[in-house]
Order: C-alpha cells, then sequence, then structure tokens
C-alpha cells in the first residue's frame, strides 16, 4: 500500500510539475491570464503547500516549511462572479524558490509515505486519506492549471514533448437523437468505498428517470457554429438572465478559444489549445460555459421543435448505465481521459460507448443540475469549504471528465461543479424531454438565528434538556384523551417542529409564523425530508450540519401546513380550532392583549389554548405599554401570570397549575440560552 | 385579637378624616400646597385606596371597590429633588365621593377583621400583617398630611378643636451639652418582635459608640435665631454643597415655617402652625430640614471652637438608652408625641429625660445617617418599594418622633428617612465630639450586568452548575500541592470571587479588572462583608438580593486587594505570581495575543497560569484582527486552543488536557445563559 501511494503521488507531483514547464518566461508565471484568478506562479506553489496545510491539520506533518509561503500559496481567489476583479497585492517568490520549496515538501510527503504509521483500510477517519486528498487536490489542479495555461498569452507558452496534442481532424459528424429508456439510477458513495472520493460524493441518491432522447455526439465546434452564425451571441432571447448579464460584461460573439484569424485575406475559425493554435478542428467538441451551452439549446430547440436542453446529472447517470463505459481495461481506457490519447480534444466521433460517444472523456459535460448534497452528506472535516460553499445553486455539476481529468476525476462518481460562467475544457450534450424534476436543494442555512433556530427544533439535545417543541405536544397529549383532536393551530411556530409533533394527535396542523423566512423552514423540512443549517463553533468557525425528519421519526406524519401570517392580526378564516398552541410566543407580540383577548374567536368551545412563555418582556419586541405583566400598576406588581388570568379568565379556565418546562438555544459549541417557559393550559368556555 | 385591631383600625381612619376638617373650601383639598406633591385630596383618597390595593395583593379582598379611584389615588409623587416638578394632569373626584369611598372602603376592612380567618400569631407572612401594615401607613400619612395642612394657604384652613395647638410659650432656655458615656448599642427588630415595623426596622445592628456630648434641649426657636441673626443664611461656608444648591433654589434666609410680620412698625417672627400664625414661641424647637440644621452646626463648631454635629443614628440610640424613656405610662406619655398634650410642639425643656430633654417627641430629630439596612435586611414582600429606594445616600434618618407621631412612628426603633431637603415637623439636637464612623453602605446595585454578575459570583447555583469561581479555584487546588502559593493574581477579576476564593489557599491575593465598578463589588464585600442587588424578575419587576460572605464561608479568609489594571498593559511591579488565574477573560481582551506573549514575565519559573474561556470571540471586544481562534487562515480552521498553544508554548508547558467548566449566568427568573469554559493549565518553564 505504501507503494503504491508513493508511486501514485510522484506520479502526479511530476506531472504537475511537467505542465509548468510549458510556459516559456516569467512573465507566463506572473502574468495573470485571466482578471480574475491568480497568476500561474500561485499554482505552482499552492498545491505543495495544499499537501502541508493539510497533514499539518492531521499531525503527520510537524513543522512548517515555509511558513510565509505556506501563507501566500494557501488560499486561491474564489472566482466567484465574472466581474469580481482580485486586486489584492502579493510579493509572489521566485519560480526557482518555489521549485526547490516543492522539492523539500515532495522529501516530506516521501518520508511520511515511507514512515508513518499506517493501519488499513484508508478510511475517511485515517490520516492517510488526508494524503490521497491531496495527491487529488493536485490532479484538480493539474487540470486546471492547464487551462489558464490555455488562457495564457501564446507568446509564453511553448510546445512541449508530453503535452502534444491529438493530431486527428475529420470532419464533423451530424448529431442525432438517440433515445435513453427511462430507468432508476442509484449513486452516491458509502463511507466503504475502496477508492478516493470527495464529501460531495457520498449519501445516496435514488431517482426514477423517465425516458429521453440525447444527442449521439457532444456538440461538435461544428454544429455550434451553425449557433454563432446564426446570430446566437447577439440573441438575448435565447440565454437566461445571467447569460445576459455574463454576455453584455464579456462582451463575446464566440466560444472562448475560438479565434478569428485572416489566412490568405480570407477570415477562418482557429483553435486555440494549451500550446497552440490551430485550424479550427470541426470534429472537435465545442467548449463553452454553461451559459453558451443552455443559449444554444434554447436556440437549437426553438430550430427543431423540439424540448432541446441540458441533461440533469441523473439523465448523465442514466446514460452511463444504458451505455458499455463500466469496465475500464488495465491499458489505454476507450475514452478520450486521462491523458491516455494526447493533450486535447479528438474528433466527437472517436470513442464509441454503445449508442452514444464521448458518455466519458473529451470533454466536460455541463449539466443543469446544481450541486446539491446527497442523502446523508457529511462535510469532510480536514477539508471543510471543498463543497459546502459551492451548495448556493449558482455551482452547475459537469459530468464525464475530459482528456486531462485523471484519478478521481475519471470517475463516473466525480462531481465537480462551477460557476456558470466559467471556462474548463467543458462542453456539452444535448437531449430532449420534458423536464419535470426540479432541482433538488443544495441550500446550507448560514444566517445564524435561523440556524440556532433549526438546531433548537430539530437538532441534538443540551445539558439533558428534552427537545422543547416535543416536550411541550407531550405534555399536553394527556389533554387530547376524549377531547376532539381535528385541528390544531400552531401559532408562531418558527421553524415549525411542533406542528410535526401535533400531526402526531391531530388530524389537520396549521403553522404560521410572521417570519417568511422560519416558515420556509417548516415548508423545507417537510418537502426534502431534511433541513441543512450551519452551526457556530467559536469565532468565525462554522459546523455543518443536516436534519432529517426521518431522524426524528416524523417522517410519516401527515405533513403540516405552514403560512405567514401575524397573531395579532389572524385571517378571518382560522376558526374552530381544537386547540392553539403558542409557545414563546406572546413576549414577542407587539399587541399581546389583543391576541389574548381574541383567541377565543379560533378556538371552538370546549376547545384548548396553550400558553408557554418565558415571560421575557423586551421593548424591541413589544412597547412596555403594551406588556401584560412585569410591571408594577398603581404601585403593586403585576406578574405576566396575572395578566393571562386579566385576559382569558372571560373565555376560559384555566385547566391546571402553570408548569415550567426547559429549554436550550445553542448559540456557540460552548454558549448556550438556557430558560424555563411557564406553560399553563385552557380550555375554552362550552356555549 | 380582633377586637384590638378593629379598635386601632377605627381610630386611626377616623382621626385621618378629622385632620381634613381643618380644610375650609375645595381650594384647600384641590391646590397644591407644595409644587413637589400632590394637592390634598390625593392624601385623602390615597390611604383608602393602599387598604384596598394590598388587601387585594394578599387576597383578603377578592373585588376592587373602585378602579378608577384605586388608580388615581394609588402613587403618591417623590420628591427626589426639589426642583422636581409634577407637571402631569390629574382628573381629582370630589370630596364628597372620596368620603363615600373611604365609608365603602372602611366597611369592607371591618368586615374582613370581623370575619377573615385569623390565626396567630400575626407575623410577616401572616395576611393580618397586611391589615396593620395598612393602619401604620395610614398614620405615617396623619403626620405628613398635616405637615401639608401646615403648608397650605392659611385662608384656606380653619383651627379645628380636635387639633389645638399646646399653649405654653415660656422663655427659651439656654442650651448646655451633656456628656453621654460610651457604650455599645444594640438595635434591630426580630421576627418574632410583637410590634409592627417596617421592613428597614428588622436585622441586627450592633456599633460601639464612643462617649461624646449632646445638646440637653432641642435647638429652640431662639437659639436658631441667633444663626440666623449671624447671617447664617447668607453664608455659603457654613453649607454643605448640596445645601448651596438647596439655597440658591429656595432662597431661604429663615427656616419654612416662620413668619416676618410687621406689628405696630416693628418686624416681629411669627410661626405657622398647622390652621393658623402666632407670635414666635422663641422656647419651642426650631423646625428645619437637615440641610439647615448642618448648616446651623457648623456655624456653631466655629462660634464654640468645639466638633459640633447632628449625631448619627447610633448615637441617638446611645442618647435614648442612658436616658429614662424606655418605659411608657399607659396613660399620657412623660413625652410630646402621639397627640396627647395638643396639637403642635411645646418649650424644648417640658419634658425631661433623666440628662435630656425631648429624646423622644415633640420634633423629629435630624441624624447625619442615611438609611441604610441592617444586618439580615429583607424586604417586606407586600410593599417592596416602602425601603429599599431610599437605600440611596440620599435620605437621612430622623427619630424620636413628634407630636403628632402615633403607633409605630412613636416606637424608638421606627427608622423613617426623608431627603435632606424635606421638612416635616422636625429640628435637631447638636453633639459634640469626633466622628470616626463612616456610614454604613446603603447601596444596593441596580445596573443590570452589575447585579447579574454579583449573583454569578455570590449568588445562588442554577440548573445544579456549582458556583463557577469556586470550581475553578478548586479544579486547580490539586496543582497548589507542592507548589509556592505566595502570590496569586486574578486577572479579570470581575466581581472577585475567585480572588476570595483563592485566599483560601495562597497567602495574598490580587485581584485586577479593567472595571472599576467590577472592582467595587469586592472591595464593598470584603469591607462590609455583603453585597446586595436586585434581580430581575419578569419586565421591570426586581428581587432584592443580600449575600454575605459569611454565608459562603469567606468571612475568616484573608482579604484580597483589588485593583483596576488592564490586564494587556499591566503595571510592571505586578510580578513574580505564583498563580495567575484569568477566568472569561481572554475573549474579552482588544490585544489578547499580547496578553499571552507578556504574562509569562508576571509569573515566576514554575508557576501556573490558568485560562478558562468559552472562547466566545466578538468584535465588539476584540477585533477580527486580534482573534487568537476561531477563524480560517491559509484555508484551515486555527481554533483557540491553537492559538494559546502557538502564543504559551514557548514559555509555558501545558500541564493536561483542557477540560469544560460550565457557568450559568442568571439574567431573569426564567432566562439563564448556560456556558461552557474551557480550561488550560500551564506551567512556566523553569529558568
Amino acid at each position: 500500500m505504501r507503494k503504491q501511494v508513493r508511486e501514485y503521488f510522484i506520479s502526479t507531483y511530476e506531472r504537475y510539475e511537467s505542465l509548468f514547464e510549458c510556459l516559456n518566461c516569467d512573465k507566463a508565471y506572473y502574468e495573470k491570464p485571466i482578471s480574475l484568478r491568480h497568476p500561474l506562479i500561485f499554482y505552482l506553489g499552492h498545491t505543495a503547500t495544499f499537501f502541508v496545510n493539510k497533514l499539518t491539520l492531521t499531525r503527520l506533518l510537524t513543522e512548517r516549511v515555509n511558513e510565509s509561503f505556506e501563507s501566500v500559496f494557501a488560499v486561491g481567489v474564489d472566482e466567484m462572479s465574472w466581474d469580481d476583479l482580485n486586486d489584492a497585492h502579493y510579493e509572489w517568490p521566485s519560480v526557482a524558490d518555489v521549485m526547490a520549496y516543492r522539492q523539500r515538501v515532495k522529501e516530506l510527503v516521501l518520508d511520511i509515505i515511507d514512515t508513518a504509521p499506517l493501519s488499513l483500510p484508508i478510511d475517511w477517519e485515517n490520516p492517510w486519506w488526508t494524503i490521497l486528498m491531496c495527491i487529488e487536490h493536485e490532479r484538480i489542479h493539474l487540470e486546471t492549471s492547464s487551462v489558464l495555461i490555455r488562457q495564457q498569452n501564446l507568446e509564453w507558452v511553448t510546445p512541449h514533448q508530453a503535452w502534444r496534442p491529438i493530431e486527428d481532424f475529420g470532419p464533423a459528424p451530424a448529431n442525432v437523437l438517440r433515445p435513453v429508456e427511462a430507468g432508476q439510477v442509484v449513486v452516491g458513495k458509502d463511507l466503504d468505498s475502496p477508492t478516493y472520493g470527495w464529501d460531495n460524493e457520498y449519501g445516496e441518491h435514488r431517482a426514477e428517470v423517465p425516458g429521453f432522447e440525447a444527442s449521439r455526439y457532444l456538440v461538435s465546434n461544428k454544429e455550434f457554429l451553425d449557433f454563432v452564425e446564426a446570430g446566437g451571441y447577439q440573441s438575448p432571447e435565447y440565454w437566461s438572465a445571467e447569460g445576459q448579464k455574463w454576455l453584455e460584461f464579456s462582451k463575446r460573439s464566440a466560444p472562448e478559444f475560438w479565434r478569428r484569424k485572416t489566412v490568405d485575406g480570407k477570415p477562418e475559425w482557429h483553435l486555440r489549445l494549451m500550446t497552440k493554435e490551430i485550424p479550427m478542428p470541426w470534429s472537435w467538441p465545442a467548449e463553452t460555459n454553461f451559459l453558451e451551452a443552455e443559449a444554444f439549446c434554447n436556440w437549437k430547440a426553438e430550430q427543431s421543435g423540439k424540448p432541446i436542453r441540458l441533461p440533469t446529472e441523473d439523465e448523465w447517470f442514466r446514460l452511463y448505465d444504458i451505455s458499455d463505459v463500466q469496465v475500464r481495461p488495465e491499458t489505454a481506457w476507450n475514452a478520450n481521459i486521462h491523458l491516455d490519447h494526447g493533450a486535447s480534444s479528438c474528433p466527437v466521433n472517436r470513442f464509441q460507448h454503445g449508442d452514444f460517444f464521448d458518455v466519458i472523456g473529451n470533454v466536460w459535460q455541463w449539466t443543469q443540475t446544481p450541486i446539491y448534497p446527497f442523502d446523508g452528506f457529511k462535510v469532510h472535516p480536514i477539508y471543510d469549504d471543498f463543497t459546502v460553499p459551492t451548495f448556493d445553486s449558482k455551482h452547475n455539476l459537469m459530468k464525464g471528465g475530459s482528456w486531462i481529468s485523471c484519478g478521481n476525476e475519471a470517475e463516473p462518481s466525480a462531481r465537480y461543479a462551477f460557476r456558470r460562467h466559467f471556462f474548463q475544457h467543458a462542453g456539452f450534450r444535448y437531449v430532449s424531454g420534458a423536464l419535470k424534476q426540479t432541482a433538488p436543494t443544495s441550500h446550507y442555512e448560514t444566517d445564524v438565528l435561523m440556524s440556532e433556530y433549526a438546531e433548537f427544533h430539530y437538532g441534538d439535545e443540551y445539558f439533558g434538556v428534552p427537545n422543547f417543541p416535543r416536550a411541550l405536544v407531550e405534555l399536553l397529549a394527556p389533554y387530547f384523551k376524549g377531547r376532539k383532536t381535528g385541528k390544531a393551530l400552531d401559532l408562531g411556530c418558527a421553524s415549525g417542529r411542533a406542528s410535526f409533533e401535533l400531526a402526531r394527535y391531530f388530524d389537520e396542523v396549521l403553522g404560521i409564523d410572521f417570519s417568511v423566512r422560519f416558515i420556509d423552514q417548516g415548508v423545507q423540512i417537510g418537502r426534502e425530508g431534511l433541513l441543512r443549517y450551519t452551526l457556530v463553533d467559536e469565532g468565525d468557525l462554522r459546523i455543518f450540519k443536516t436534519r432529517t425528519l426521518a431522524e426524528l421519526g416524523l417522517d410519516d406524519v401527515r405533513l403540516p401546513d405552514f403560512a405567514q401570517g401575524d397573531a395579532c392580526n389572524l385571517k378571518p378564516n382560522y376558526t374552530d380550532f381544537d386547540l392553539v398552541f403558542a409557545a414563546n410566543l406572546i413576549d414577542r407580540l407587539y399587541e399581546p392583549a389583543k391576541f389574548l383577548d381574541d383567541i377565543h374567536t379560533r378556538i371552538r368551545p370546549g376547545g384548548l389554548l396553550m400558553i408557554a412563555s418565558p415571560y421575557t418582556w423586551l421593548e424591541q419586541h413589544t412597547p412596555k405599554s403594551a406588556w401584560i405583566g412585569g410591571y408594577k400598576k398603581d404601585g403593586e406588581n403585576v406578574t405576566t401570570l396575572d395578566g393571562l388570568k386579566k385576559h382569558l379568565e372571560p373565555n376560559f379556565r384555566l385547566l391546571d397549575p402553570p408548569k415550567q418546562v426547559p429549554f436550550v438555544i445553542r448559540e456557540t459549541s460552548n454558549k448556550f440560552q438556557h430558560s424555563l417557559s411557564n406553560v399553563t393550559v385552557w380550555e375554552r368556555h362550552e356555549g
């Protein structure tokens, strides 16, 4: 195993260095190929620093190699927007120093591989997993740096023996749509899986994919030319809003790597490769960003009258399942991948996989699916911001790998996602078919208050204090016996947990909150079966958390309804409830007296009202003049309980002495609010 | 017992009403006698409303009599400052309606006295205590309303058979100082005491009173005239700063009730009584506020070359002890008190009590002691703002009672206190003697944060979580074995509890905090042996709390020193500590790195450093750039523990893995902060 890892490391590390041999001058290293990202010198140092940083984190490395390098080479520019220019000033070290640094890191890593204690299997928790992670990280940058070299000034790069493009320039085939029959896809690695994977590949995802048609070939430069010549870049109607904005910013009229040249007095298209420009190879796949691919499909749909669009990730998996690329030979792959055939694309009709070509390899294939976590997704603690920041509905998945994709990148399970305006060695295949599936949610709640409430309602228990909404409903359960349990109203439902708990007992539950953001949490966990949120650990550090209804035993209750509303001004049709449940509500109302005086009109005679509150009156929520207790009146103390009795006794009977139910709201790993809610249960007078 | 209470009630209630028979027109009721207080109609209704409100509170009364009256008559104007004008608009009811209301209340109270369940003894918790409280409250207003009548326009009042002044106008005696020998006074009621007392009279107070001299007589009008004629009111040097301000505001040149008249063409002094003016009775006691009495003493001291001043409360008690007024006859008292001799003062040489005259009675005697709580003071829950608001060092005690003082007021144990500029039937006796005693503290901390910390350090435990400062010191105690325990530094000591706990182990303890207000709590509990503070119950309601060192078993530890200081910039002489104790400090510093990098210079080699913190980094305390952890650096998580190690390991050795110690800070009766402090113990490298 050590030997395997050693070879895997050396080949990756050295191949990465050889990529930089294509650069022929300092400018190539220090001038940015594109304004949005660091110059290539950064990427040369970065992959070595990544080893040092991650191996330090896992304690395999005990001392830093070069603290200054490990700071400047640590974090790339996250190109989140096309006009998000990086103007920070950097003092980059010399190429020689960086290469010497890489050498020193290489020795240290080899020493670790040779001597560090090794226990098998190498799974997520194994420190050796980090070594594999660093190697795979290097492989990712092998690909992204090759793109940056391709974007660098042509004069500063030189063809290189090890990076020769494929010389195969046949005519482009006419594309056709071929059927893919309906079927189930089951994807997602489990933690016992023998190969390395990034955290976003784990968990489970199942989908029934309806039948669809897919283009036999990736869209070739030739096929894309029709769009260009049809004025596609000048026709905003084919572009999404995001696409139109990008077009306006970028002023494009053709793909990134296309070059318009005049040869023998005639205009001619050429193509920029890594180290040279060649006459346009029309049979090679068109390389575009997602926005261009999407616009092409819209144009194509109009042209053909068919529902042409980009495939979903599930559809790509389905295509993969029905093709015959699953088995890879020990020698060269039957696909333009893994650098097995050369350092460029090749014709879209060269590698056949059953009915289709290039199901994997040649160039990445954009999907219309923004990356999202599979069920059971967990963040890998050693690289906790690899995936989660991309769960923002703005990063679309690419599938299939390109000619330079190695290691994990070449696996069908790989799930790389980039901003939709971003360029890689990426093109697309189109499909035809109705799209019924909505994109799975990828949202992690990052708002501190929203996340605190998600944890409060659905998360863990602290200090042995039972979940509060559940405890309240259980406290009420004995009162339900012998009473009608038709309709319950959870007023001030916040994240909605009590609504779900009440649904164990009531035929219909309606959760109402003033805040739509809270309502959304209840709606989401109902619809998706899970909530994802981020908890404050300490300072700016965050913990990523997912909680499912199934874990809470709530996956088979009838879903509550949720609606936005004002407890002091409810819609007139909210009536005849058998229970109004008002947890931690009254001291957050701007007019609690109005609420208390009117609430009997919502409850049928004999029905129940539960008020739970810590009686924490704050002027920010309730003007002092509107407090129903917690003040002196005519010199005497008026407690909130006094106020409740005053306002409720005309219409209700207090069923039992007040009880206290504790609750805990987690703020950080070390800080909690621990409160006592005073619970009174009232029965509306009969008649 | 019912009969006794019945008679006591009727006589008090009726005597109070008879006082208002001195008023001869509506203006007398509705025009304010002095701008700072309500008109007399308020006081007519007020004492009846007080019965209703307090008896409702104890559930002896179940229904209000007149909700509107019980609102307008509930709360008097608290005259806290002489220019604190009350401009609120009131709609006062008619006299007839108020009298009818009084009659209705009288019947209800009599019904309660006749029929309410009665268990003996009538102690604090007994609902009947409230009946006595209401009667005593009426007696207080008997006196204060008589003062307001005396301040009302002379034309609107009429002499009354039941309120005839004493007609005794002999010449004023020359005053002399007479010795009072040293002795101990032991005062303070206990809860078994058979007579009614206000809460401020309970508890215990002992004092050794050094010998002093006291004037045989109260200062007569004649004696005070010398001060007036000497230009005392025009000589700011005799007046305290407060006295000068009052003088400037009031423009006085003689006492409140003195009237300058021209009789037969000659100027002559007269005196305003309740219902008439009479030629100045020179032998009667001069009536002044505290500020005038104090100025007189300062003038007298200058004149006589003796340390003339007002007595302390203790000195009055000592005077009382050595006089022979303890035993009261069943018939008329041998003192001008209790209305036994008429409705006015009388000559200062009429009632002799041993060597002195008027030790009790005639007029109240100002003392220089601001009212303060005796040890063991507790607030009576039914009237929780009777006393506590006067614990502000601005309300001075008056002793001895006046001609109209009845019931509790006539008791030597009575402790009434008024603002120093306030007028009552009050004058003074002066004493001569050095004053060594400082005024006992009367301060109740009302600031919310300060009170929360007082409770956090010295108060109760919640959720079973042990007292945090004590728990930390106990966690450290095993490390003290075999180590030097000379000097300990409690850095960021806040209210100082850990300093006291460390004093169990260390020869010297120094507590340092950035906040002088925190330091003051440590200093105070050390000096006074107790802390008094107010806790938020709910909303604006407060709970009054006292905690003594003795209750905490800390009354015999060597007192720590406390000093203000900045943990990031300590004085150079704070060195050679055997322990630096830093609890919940580092995440509140503006430069924690500087503190951590320098702290070894304060600790002797081999000495200990304890850091306890919930690692709650907040930009309001520490700029993000100064956090030592809780952020990502170069893409990787840096925890606070990482930061501690980085900064401390050059000079310290971490002795054990970190531990977590919980702590709870009470915010309201129902809301708490519940946190976990991460504790690391470090040993400074030897040499």
